[in-house]
Formats: C-alpha cells, structure tokens, sequence
C-alpha cells in the first residue's frame, strides 16, 4: 500500500472575483501514500462532489462561512471512501466512510466528535452506486430538503418556485415539494433540454428557460395567485422575478447565489425588496449544517422517497480525479444536469 | 350642528414619485356637515396622526397594501374624536371614538365588522390625553411591539438596533427592547439632540447620528458581537450598515423604507443581501393590521409600561387641522421626534 502514489489538487492560487475557477488555480501533484498513526485510518476515494461553494476555499476575504485554503494545501472536499487500512478498533479495512476526503486519491481520517455526524461518518448500510452518500443522502438531498421543509416551511397546498431546478439541489427540491402535496411546483433552468428533463423525468408541474423566455412574465402567468415557496439558488434578476409574484405570507429560501458569484460587487439586493413588507414576505438564508441534529429524519426520508420510485436521484458524473477542476468549474456554467459527481475509482465490490 | 362647517383636505394631485409631499397636493375646502343616517353617528375630530405610509393613498400605481384614494376624495387617515350626534343605539353622542377619521372636522360613522376591530373602536376607558389613543396606544406602538416581539422574535439577551429610532414607531421600539431585557439598545437618528433625547429620556444604551458619524464604523464598534434584532425603519444605507453586523440567526425586521420612499426607483435591495446566508439571518416584513387579533394583549401591556412610568409616550403635535399636509411631509424631513399628531380640537371635559 505505502508504495502506491496519491494524486492531489493542491491550491496553487486564489482566482480574481470574476475569474471562473478552474484547473490554472490547483497545481496537479503526487506523493507516496502515507501510513496512518495510531488511531486513525487510511481511506481510498471513490466519489468527490465539487459544489459551488466550495470556491470560497479559495477567495481571500470573503465574509463566508468557509475558511480560506493556504496555497499549496491539498483542495477540501467531501467524498466517499473504502476504509483501505485502519489502526482505529472502530473502523475496519472495507468499510464505507463518508467524509472530508480532499481532492486526492487518498486521505488520513480519524473520528471526529458526534458534532460532526452529517459530514463524516462510516457508512453502516451502504446503497449502490456509492455517490449517493453525497447527492441524494448527501449535502445536495439535505440542502433540499431543508431548505424546503424547514426554512421555507413549505405545505401541503403551496405553489413553489425552484431556481437552478436541474442543479444539484434543486433537482432535488422541486421533487420533494411535489411528494409534500405543492400543488404546483415549477423549475427555472437554462436550456429546453433541461425544461423537458424537469417535467418529463422529475415530475415538475411546468419549467421556465431563462435563456429563452421572459422570466417574470412566465411567473405570472404560471403563478396567477402568486409563489408561496420561493428555493432560490441564484440571486440577480431572478430572484427580482420572484419577488414582483409573491402570494401573501410567502417565504423566499436564499440557498445561494450563484448568479452573482463572478460578479466584482457590491452585490445589490433584489430590487423588488419592498414587497417583502407588502406581501408580509419573509427571505430568509440557511446552511444546511445548521440542521445536523435532524439530519437521521432527512435521510430516513429521502431513503424512502427513493426506494419507492418517488424521488429519483439525478447525478451527473465526470470520470477521473483529474477532472476535478473542470467538474466544480462546470457548477458555474451550468454544465450540471443533476448532482455533478467526480468518479475517482469504482465502485468496490461489497453489495 | 348642521349648521356647522366641516372642514376639509381633499386629494388634489397625485405627487411626483421624488416629489414630497405637501399642501399642494390638497385642497382646502368647506361644506356643511352632514347629519348621520340610520345606524350611523357623526364623530368631531380631535386629533389626527400621520403616518408615512399614507403617502401610498397619493400614488396611482404602487404595488402596496394601500388603495389610492382618486381625485377629489376626502383624504384617508386615522384619529381620534368625540361622537356629537348618533342615531346608532349603541354609540352614545359625548363618546371617545378611535378610526378612519380623515382629513377633516366631522366625519359620518358606523359600527364596522369585528374584523375591523383595531382600526375603529369606541375607546371604552379613555386616557388623557386621547392623542394616546394614535401614539402609544396606537398604530405606533401597536407596530413597533408586534414589529420587536412578533416579527422579530426578539428576547432578553439579544442585542438591537432601531433605524429612525426617534420616530413615531422608533422611540417606542427601543424602549420596548429595554423593557423586555435587551443587553444592548442602540438608536439611529438624524441629529445631535435627537440622540441624546434616546439616552437621556428613552433610556437607549447609545445612539448614532447618521448625518455627522459613519454609521458602519459606529455599529461594529456597539456590537462586537452582531446585531440580535435589527428595527429597521429606514432601508437604503442604514440598512446595508446594519446588515454587515449581524449576529449569527439575526432577525431584520423591515417595517419601512423611508429613506427610498423619494427615490424614482427601481430600488435595489441591500448591497449585503448575501450576510442572510452566512448568518442564517431572517429579513421579513410585516403589517401591524395582521396583528389584530392580539391587539389587547398588546394594549394591556403598553397600558401597563406607560402606567408604570417604564414606557414614555413620546409625541410630537402640530396645532390646527390646516397644518395636515406640513405634518406628513415633516415626516419625511425627519422634523418628528416621536409620534406625529396633529390636533384640531382641544380634549373634551371627559375627565
């Protein structure tokens, strides 16, 4: 084992504000696996999924909830992994870990404390393919699921709007709003390909191409009682869109931005803002973190949810460690149908 | 009676969206007042409170929760006065009567749904002097201790700021926060007297004022911890200050934006919309007519504070139903310090 080479992204350099990331900000290195220490674990990467905000790793002052990299650190990133040699009594060569593994082939783990639970963890029953532990199980299906339920606290009943719908997340999202009795549930993205997909495949009551279509005239005449549960992904115009068709009492669930994320700022607020106290609106932002406690109801639910054929889980999967950059750079280019999945190995075999 | 005149400020024009509004857009006229019906009662006006949104009367297209009033209407607005002649059995001539008065001398009422409960009522235990009946009693109190405690899910502990804090709704806000165990109360104001009336007679920890001090730099220095609550009155800059010191799950309470009401527009939302994320932070707007239902809780307490001596009622009053117009436009000149009230007719001898 000790002979084999671990392939790594470590951080070369930080990319400017409106420089999308990519493969020039990660140096492309290997080094000889290293042995774990007493009471720790090695841990073969099979799945990375880059999401977007793992680009404020590399952003050198940014008010986030991230930490930034130093250059030449191997890239943070969560994965999941065959437990390949263990001096922890807890943990067993074969075993299925979920955690943060980095951008490399592998990664030194040791337990961490139960507060961690949601981003590590052995995996007790794992299901096939393996990626699931990070897209539907994963940070995306939580994201979803309480961003929607939780902090939207979206019901029976509800008209809801999802932007970003093909994403990772939103794909996931305008599902469970479906399965939770929404009774219209329509998505945004960024081709027609994309629109059929969400309608034909996932179910969606109908789905706007913000490329092609005038996005707030389409609201308005798709939400004629306007949007109870707004799942913002994006920011910008579309979010002012939103804003302008809101139902009384209607809550707007910031999940990210990513409209402005290459845009130097300051960023502006909606600008359709004012409705918030006409239409007594409440925005409100959330991570999914927050909600770890809850985190063993979310994946008993989405479990179900899939296996009984009502939910189904959308990845899109780039093959091979090396791509990495490109994948997490596709993020921003819309180039995701699904939760974007870097391949690292296959699946071990164990089911 | 009916030879009295009934005197009256009607709409004339619609105001220019950057235009302030003043006398000019009101004529000044007189006609006989009018003897009530059956199962209406005439009521005299005392006092009348402007308040800034009932600029929204005098605008043709705004997607607020106000009607436009057309040309030629008397115009709307709350008071207080004395029922002179009823021919309503239970509404007795020498009665106190709180409700959409207008702009005027007398005004013809009748008994409104129970729906309507909080803005027309017979004030049962009348207070001297009866413009408390506008102010702390009132839409302004009403709103900022729904506002605070509702929206704002404020509690002892937390640490809040007040915008327009030497306003109508302000000054009470503030002193509510003391009230209900807040670690810290900081108002902003427009001058130097107005701050120091926060401290020394609102009993507000600190104030800031906006026109001579930077108002980020000031509210880092007060919350080194962040910002529990945020009674924002104000929008625009004050808001995007505030935003960038938010404590983590902050609630931003928007109850006004008086600082774009002028600006032609589209008005942008604030430049640090993206701290809702990383703070997990909630901005909602609300209505204090939502809030009816729980008015009397809110009266009793306010009563009971003012009793008390712990709660000033702070009220600001113009003389003479002919100053209507220069009372609401003071408003958008920041020339109140606290609630706004305009008297017509002195209190009666009820006492």
């Amino acid at each position: 084992m000790t002979t084999n080479l671990n392939r790594q992204w470590r951080v070369a350099r930080y990319p400017k504000p409106e420089e999308i990331i990519g493969p020039e900000h990660f140096e492309w290195v290997s080094e000889p696996v290293t042995e774990p220490g007493d009471g720790e674990f090695l841990v073969r990467t099979i799945c990375l999924a880059p999401v977007p905000a793992q680009r404020g790793y590399l952003e050198k002052s940014h008010d986030s909830f991230l930490e930034n990299l130093p250059i030449g650190e191997v890239m943070r990133g969560r994965g999941v992994g065959q437990i390949v040699k263990s001096r922890h009594p807890d943990y067993q060569a074969g075993e299925i870990f979920v955690g943060s593994l980095g951008w490399q082939d592998y990664s030194i783990q040791r337990p961490r404390g139960s507060e961690f639970v949601f981003s590590t963890k052995k995996v007790k029953n794992p299901i096939r393919p393996l990626s699931t532990e990070l897209s539907l199980l994963g940070q995306a299906g939580a994201t979803a699921y309480f961003g929607l339920l939780e902090t939207g606290k979206m019901k029976a009943g509800d008209c809801v709007l999802v932007s970003a719908a093909a994403g990772g997340v939103g794909s996931a999202a305008g599902q469970i709003a479906r399965i939770k009795g929404a009774k219209k549930v329509v998505g945004i993205a960024g081709s027609d390909e994309k629109c059929r997909w969400l309608i034909d495949t996932l179910r969606y009551d109908d789905a706007i191409n913000y490329k092609t279509e005038n996005v707030g005239d389409r609201i308005k005449e798709l939400f004629p009682d306007g949007i109870d549960v707004f799942f913002d992904n994006v920011g910008g115009g579309i979010l002012n869109a939103g804003l302008a068709n809101l139902a009384m009492h209607a809550r707007i669930v910031i999940c990210g931005f990513i409209s402005t994320d290459y845009s130097p700022g300051p960023h502006h607020g909606p600008i359709n803002y004012q409705c918030i106290v006409y239409k007594r609106a409440r925005i409100e932002g959330f991570v999914v973190f927050d909600y770890w406690e809850q985190y063993e109801k979310a994946e008993r639910d989405l479990f179900e949810w899939y296996r009984s054929g009502e939910l189904i889980n959308a990845e899109d999967e780039d093959k091979g460690l090396e791509m990495m950059p490109d994948s997490l750079a596709s993020l921003f280019r819309g180039g995701n149908t699904g939760v974007k999945i870097c391949r690292v190995s296959p699946d071990p075999d164990i089911f």
